[in-house]
């Protein structure tokens, strides 16, 4: 029989998808990779995918293992050979367990992430993992490529949510470490292995997932200030004063609040744009209640001042008000759309080397290209910039992406020299594959190229992904 | 020429210890396991460390690195082979960098955990990490084998606390990945495979570390509860009410305070020793300070108290008696020790089935030896108890000792029929390292002996630890 046969044996012709009804999985979400596959199949559960992996190995077919498909490197897209079989996690979307006393939940890998937020909600608990593809991104997804976020700075990203995992291996043998306990040094770390690997290592089937406490109430507050060195100086104070309650702390540069009001005037912008410099979205999440939240918000933005760091700032009155101010940092890259295809980053920088990172990277790409624009905005708690380049505004519009690859080299040359990451919160998928053995330690290389013969030695489980090849001396 | 006049040619005779010299070192902390050794070497940096492993590969001689020599289960001792080479990290104990606006320092490995808080602490940070051993344990130690202490609750194990490392690998590459950024998705989580891996699969020679701002105030509370039920209601109300203020959350059995009274009478007990069943010992971490911090805890004292779940309270009226409270609490093992020889257990439970695993185990141990003295007590927080046993009050306390495989196995049968782990913080090293395979996921000791295999072929990084053999198949 053909793997094909074998699938459709195994799991029923209705899970296995071929032809057009397979067209939906083989595009990624930005539309800059497109694969063919053998078929796209749905196993019910963990038994069944690990039959599955079984199945591809023994017919020596690559396996793609999808989630959402909202990844933003291509990395849940098959090549184009058309030999790979892409498992959809769709069908394995339960919450299998809430535990309120132990403040842990149990998921199938494709749970929808706004579901397990639902979940931990009605059991009176923050999941606080959030961004923007959460009403179609999965669990599973989210571990394997490690997401960020807009709550990392108070509860970390993917990785720090997850308390055990089950997994599916290259040899179709089922994992299961699926523990829910905040302590256990049993041997090595497999599962921070695993989560960040991007389906190269194994298929996350399930996690447990730790749950908080729902805070009582949460502000916002928007900041004008004069440059990079007092954002800093609110960034210290904000975090000694408010400590774990200061939950979001999110740079934006006023190009990109004139690009909002110049091409989204519906959002309404707090300040003149041309106010400051930069500007601050700051939101605590407080344990207390609105009364307290308010009260530490106007004493700390109150000493700010006093210390000549901020110019100016608007304290959310209400709900509405806040939802406004969040709605403002998300039209950002809606903007940016607008004023023409721009050249993304996602990078992370020492806090501390930040202000000089920019300064200097910026002036090395007004002189590769005089006049291009950069919209800067980000998770400044976390060290994260979306670091985007925008094309001059005149006739090199048309031909600017023709320039990615100087400009990718332009920044991540820089973003190396500041002792940064060329991936944040992305991942490296297919987009940054071939790049990362410029910028990574050569000896982590070679031991993640040694990890990836070890426990896929076909290597069958979604190639071409993070690394291009697995020759140890290559 | 041979390994030993190599070794004394590459870092000088002064740093290459032998017979009488080399002795404080063969022996582990709680003299359960005596070795013999080569010699004992001490690298002046990461370079000559990693000169030294090159030479130890070239000669097939087994390299077991050591900190302060200060761990619970045998990590740090050689075999009795004698063909071993210690590799100690003491000159390698300097601050390289502190840097307050990112919140991050970089340490060499062989610093002591108190010279990292001290050092913390003059640049006005917090390095939360604390434990027993502190003033002789290093950083490196603490890293190798996730130490987690009694701040765990708030801060997270060693694991949390690192963002980079540098790490030697078993043919002598230097990886560097001392990255001080808190998102970088750039590859598999190497760091989080080191950590943990008890100098089975590199040698850690610097880190970079997470700050925190130091508190404003620190407060602690003293509670008698009826049950573990309550104890677990007033974890829940803690952890809503205070957030992330909460920073420790200690049970201790009324069995516990009254050896205390019993042998260490100079010890202050704020509550008549039969008052409850069980006690807490609580602790908040203020951010604004002293007069916030009173009152919040009255507030959530008084609630506890109205809603039954505590029966008697003290809050610490300053910091003596805040030092008393915890005073009180280290006294317990030091009071077990008076007791007799206890079989010490470092487990985790779900917090949920915790008091249907004290009370269904507690009975197996009596029904197994009637008499037997249970001394329970840990960080209820993080799921993690010292589930003691001591001996009946009688003459069977003289070979006590002699039961202890028998009393593991009940434990440990235990603890995996409640999904928890036998060993929460202190590791496996040579102590559980034979027992461990029973009770993990049998799919997770392949791929431990896979990743063993991957990273150190001949099998000469600290042998005999953690994992007993690497054949895939045994």
């Amino acid at each position: 029989m053909s793997l094909l046969e074998d699938l459709v044996a195994l799991i029923g012709s209705e899970h296995v998808l071929t032809g057009e009804e397979a067209s939906p999985y083989l595009t990624d979400w930005r539309n800059r990779y497109t694969g063919r596959c053998l078929a796209v199949v749905k196993p019910a559960d963990t038994e069944e995918l690990a039959e599955v992996v079984k199945l591809c190995q023994q017919a020596d077919a690559p396996m793609v293992p999808q989630g959402g498909n909202t990844g933003l490197c291509g990395g849940a897209t098959p090549s184009n050979k058309g030999d790979a079989v892409i498992i959809l996690l769709s069908r394995m979307n339960k919450v299998l367990d809430v535990d309120t006393a132990n403040d842990t939940m149990t998921v199938q890998a494709g749970c929808i992430l706004q579901d397990v937020q639902d979940a931990a909600d009605k059991a009176g608990r923050l999941f606080p993992l959030s961004l923007g593809a959460e009403g179609s991104c999965t669990i599973g997804g989210n571990l394997a490529t490690n997401a960020g976020g807009t709550q990392v700075l108070r509860y970390g990203n993917a990785r720090d949510l997850c308390l055990g995992l089950e997994v599916v291996t290259a040899e179709g043998d089922i994992v299961n470490t699926l523990k829910s306990l905040r302590k256990d040094n049993t041997g090595y770390d497999l599962r921070n292995l695993f989560i960040g690997s991007e389906g190269t290592l194994g298929i996350i089937t399930a996690a447990t997932l730790k749950l908080f406490p729902k805070p009582a109430a949460v502000t916002t507050a928007f900041l004008a200030l004069e440059g990079f060195e007092q954002a800093i100086k609110v960034l210290n104070r904000s975090k000694r004063q408010f400590d774990a309650s200061l939950t979001g702390f999110e740079l934006i540069s006023d190009y990109c609040l004139s690009i909002v009001q110049k091409h989204l005037s519906h959002i309404r912008i707090p300040f003149p744009v041309d106010t400051a410099p930069w500007y601050v979205l700051m939101e605590i999440s407080d344990s207390e209640g609105e009364d307290h939240a308010r009260e530490m918000f106007e004493r700390v933005i109150g000493e700010a001042f006093e210390n000549n760091e901020i110019l100016d700032a608007v304290i959310a009155e209400s709900i509405q008000q806040s939802n406004e101010l969040w709605h403002l940092r998300e039209a950002v890259p809606l903007a940016e759309a607008e004023v023409g295809k721009a050249i993304k980053n996602d990078i992370s920088i020492p806090v501390s080397k930040m202000d000089e990172f920019v300064r200097i990277t910026n002036a090395k790409l007004q002189e590769f290209m005089p006049g291009i624009q950069m919209s800067v905005f980000g998770h400044l708690g976390d060290g994260n910039l979306h670091y985007n380049v925008c094309p001059p505004d005149d006739e090199r519009k048309a031909d600017f992406l023709t320039h990615q690859d100087e400009i990718f080299k332009i920044v991540f040359d820089s973003v190396h020299e500041f002792d940064g990451s060329i991936s944040a919160e992305h991942g490296i998928g297919q987009l940054k594959r071939d790049i990362l053995p410029e910028y990574k330690d050569e000896n982590a290389m070679w031991i993640m190229r040694k990890i990836k013969r070890a426990l896929d030695p076909n290597s069958l489980l979604n190639p071409g992904k993070v690394i291009s090849s697995v020759e140890i001396n290559p």
